[in-house]
C-alpha cells in the first residue's frame, strides 16, 4: 500500500459532511464511509432496520483480518438537524482559518474519517480491525447500535476491545475520555384522584396533595455518596401536570415525570421499583411508568484506558482525565460485549451552530488512533 | 289593599323565568319585577353599572316605608346559562306534577317572587322593608351588589337586617338558613429556576425542588380547628404547572395555585402573606400573588336567625340548621352592613338541567318571608 493511496482525514470529513444525514441517516453518506474502506482491505457489510417514523435506519459493520486482538471502532453517520443561523452551509465543509466548519464535524464524521485514516497506517496483520457505524445514534436508537449488536452475534464477530469515537474532549485534544458512563431511566407519576369543589373537600380526595407527599419523599432520597469513578446518582423532578383552569376544583388526576442519573451500583429497574414502592405508599392507585434509555457502565481503568491515556500522552505530553459524566451514548450498549471506551474530539460546538473541528486535530487523531489500535494489537 | 290584587308567587316565577337573563342581566326581567313592586308602594330606583364583557349590569333598589326596623331582602335576577338537555323549554316555566320547571326557579326567581307576595302580605306601616337585587351574582359581582350597597350609603339607605333569598335549604324547604359563609383566596405561586440539562444538575436550579419543597410545608399547616360556627379553614392545591415537554432538561420555572377557604379567625391578606412568607424563605424569588374572592363573615345567632327559625318552626313545625358552608354568596358584601343571613328554596337542582321549585314551596317561603318580616318589625 503506498503513501499516495492513504484516506486523508481532512478530505474524507469534508466528504461525509457535503452528505445530509440526519437522524435516522442512510444512503449516500454510507456509500462514501464503505468507497473509503474497501480499498483498505475492509468487508462492508450493510443492512437497514426499522421503519418510519424512527426508521429506515441504516448500519454498516466493516472487518478487516480474523487473527490477533480485535480492535472494534464504534460511531455513527447520523447528525441533529443543523438549525438555521450558520455563518456558512453547514453542509458545505468549508475550512476557514484552521477550522473545517459542518454538521457532524466533531460528532461524529471527523472521528470515523479518522479512524478509516487510522485504519490505513495500521498493519492489516497486527491485528483485526472492524468499524461498527450507526445511522441513527442521536435519534431513538432504536435500530442503530443494538441491531449491529445482533448482527455481530449472529457473524460470530466478537471484539476484544471498543473504542467509541464521540467527542469526548473539553478543551483540547485528549484532555478527557469516558471510560464508564451514568444510567438514565424517566419514570411517569400519575395519580388518581376524586374531583370534587374546593368548598367541600371531604367529598373529593386531591391527587395533588398526594403527588407533594410522594415528591418530597422521593427529593429526600439519598441514592448514593458517588463512587471512585462515579459522582453521585441524582433525582430530577422534570414536569409537573395538572391542567385545571377552574379555581374552585379539586382536580381527578395530578402527573410528574421525573429523570434519574444513576451510577453503577444501580439498575434503572431496582430505581423504578423503589419510586413505585414510595408512590404506593401514598396512593396504592398511583401509575407508576419507567422508561431506561440506559443501564450504568463502567471499564475499570486497563489495558484499553491504559493504551488510550499511553497512545494520548505521546502525542500531546498529557495524559487523559478518566471521566463518567455526561449524557448516555451507545457506548451503553457495546460495553456488555467487552471493555469500552470512548475518545473523540473537542466537544465545545457540538449540536451547536458552526459546529467545527480543527484540520490539525483530525490529523492528530488520525495518529493517536492508530498509536492506540498498534498499542492494543502489541497486548 | 284587597285579597284580590295580591300578587301570586307563582305567577310572578313564571314571568321572571319566561325572561332569559343569564349574568349579566338587564332589561325586561327588571321591567316585570318592577312593574310588580311599585303596585304595592315601593319606591324603585334601576341603574346599570360596568362595562363589557362583565357588564353593563341592571342593579334594583326599592324601598317601601320609612320608619321601624329596616328589613331589606338581597337577591338576583341573572341565572346561569341553562344548558342543553333539559325536558322542557328552560325559559318556558312549564308546570307539572306539582314542579314549577325553569332556569332560575330556586336559584333565585323563585324566592324574589315569594319575597314580593310576602310584602303584599305585610302592613306597610310596620316597618320599612327594601329589596336589593342584581343583575349580577352569578357572575363576576364586580358592579351588582357592591354598586348597590354604594347607592345606599349615597341614598342614606341602612338597613338593620338583611336577609339573602339564596337556596339554602336541602333535602326540605326551612331545613338550613345560612349564618355566614367562609372566605376564600386563590394563591399563585411561580418559582424561578435555572434552565440546564439533567446530566449536569450542578449547572442548573430546579425550581420544582424548591416547589416540592414550598407546597409540602405548605400541605403541613393547621391553620385552626374550626369554631362553634365554621369547619376548620382548609388548603387545597389546586394546580400545578410546568410544561416542560423535554425528558433531559430542567425547566426554568414551576408554579402551583392554591384554593383557601377559610372562617372568621383569618382575613385574606394575612392568609397569603403567610403562603407568600413560605415561599420566600424556599424561593426569594418566588413570586406570589393572591387573589381574594372574599372574607369570612358571622352573623352571630341573635335576633335575626331567631326571626328566620321561629317563622320556620312555625310554618313546617322543625327548626332550621344554622351553617356557614358552601361557597360564597352576596352576602359577604351585605354582612358588613347590618346583621345578614341567608334563607331561601331546595337547592338540589340549583345551576342544573331541569332546575325546578316545588310550588308549595313558593306558597310556603312567601308566608315564611312575610312572617319573618313581622317578627323582625315587632322587634
Ligand atoms: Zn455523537
Ligand atoms: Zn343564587
Amino acid at each position: 500500500m503506498s503513501a499516495a493511496i492513504l484516506p486523508d482525514p481532512v478530505a474524507l470529513t469534508k466528504a461525509l459532511i457535503a452528505c445530509d444525514s440526519v437522524t435516522p441517516a442512510r444512503g449516500v453518506v454510507f456509500d462514501v464511509l464503505e468507497a473509503a474502506l474497501t480499498p483498505l482491505g475492509f468487508a462492508v457489510e450493510r443492512f437497514t432496520a426499522g421503519e418510519a417514523p424512527d426508521g429506515p435506519v441504516e448500519n454498516l459493520l466493516a472487518v478487516r483480518g480474523h487473527d490477533g486482538p480485535h480492535v472494534a471502532f464504534a460511531g455513527h453517520l447520523d447528525v441533529v438537524p443543523p438549525g438555521a443561523g450558520w455563518s456558512a452551509d453547514p453542509f458545505a465543509g468549508e475550512e476557514r482559518g484552521g477550522l473545517l466548519y459542518g454538521r457532524g464535524a466533531v460528532d461524529m464524521k471527523g472521528a470515523v474519517a479518522a479512524f478509516v485514516a487510522a485504519a490505513a497506517q495500521v498493519s492489516a496483520d497486527a491485528g483485526t480491525l472492524s468499524l461498527i457505524i450507526t445511522g441513527d445514534e442521536e435519534g431513538p436508537a432504536l435500530h442503530g447500535t443494538r441491531a449491529l449488536i445482533e448482527r455481530m452475534a449472529a457473524r460470530g464477530i466478537r471484539p476484544d476491545f471498543c473504542l467509541v469515537g464521540e467527542p469526548t474532549s473539553v478543551a483540547r485534544l485528549g484532555d478527557t475520555i469516558k471510560i464508564g458512563r451514568r444510567g438514565s431511566v424517566n419514570i411517569w407519576i400519575d395519580v388518581p384522584g376524586q374531583q370534587g369543589h374546593v368548598a367541600y373537600p371531604h367529598l373529593a380526595d386531591n391527587p395533588i396533595t398526594r403527588l407533594i407527599a410522594i415528591l418530597a419523599e422521593i427529593e429526600g432520597l439519598v441514592l448514593d455518596d458517588g463512587t471512585d469513578w462515579f459522582q453521585p446518582s441524582n433525582i430530577e423532578v422534570t414536569d409537573l401536570n395538572v391542567g385545571n383552569p377552574a379555581h374552585n376544583v379539586i382536580p381527578g388526576r395530578a402527573q410528574a415525570r421525573l429523570s434519574i442519573r444513576f451510577n453503577d451500583l444501580h439498575r434503572g429497574a431496582d430505581l423504578a421499583a423503589r419510586i413505585e414502592a414510595i408512590a404506593h405508599k401514598h396512593t396504592p392507585a398511583a401509575i407508576v411508568t419507567p422508561l431506561i434509555s440506559g443501564e450504568a457502565f463502567l471499564t475499570q481503568p486497563g489495558a484499553l484506558s491504559d493504551a488510550i491515556g499511553d497512545a494520548i500522552e505521546a502525542a500531546t505530553g498529557t495524559r487523559p482525565e478518566l471521566s463518567t459524566s455526561g449524557g448516555t451514548s451507545d457506548a451503553r450498549f457495546l460495553s456488555v460485549l467487552c471493555p469500552t471506551a470512548e475518545f473523540g474530539l473537542v466537544n465545545a460546538t457540538m449540536h451547536k451552530l458552526d459546529e467545527a473541528v480543527a484540520v490539525a486535530d483530525l490529523h492528530r487523531l488520525t495518529e493517536i488512533y492508530a498509536d492506540i489500535a498498534t498499542r492494543l494489537f502489541r497486548g
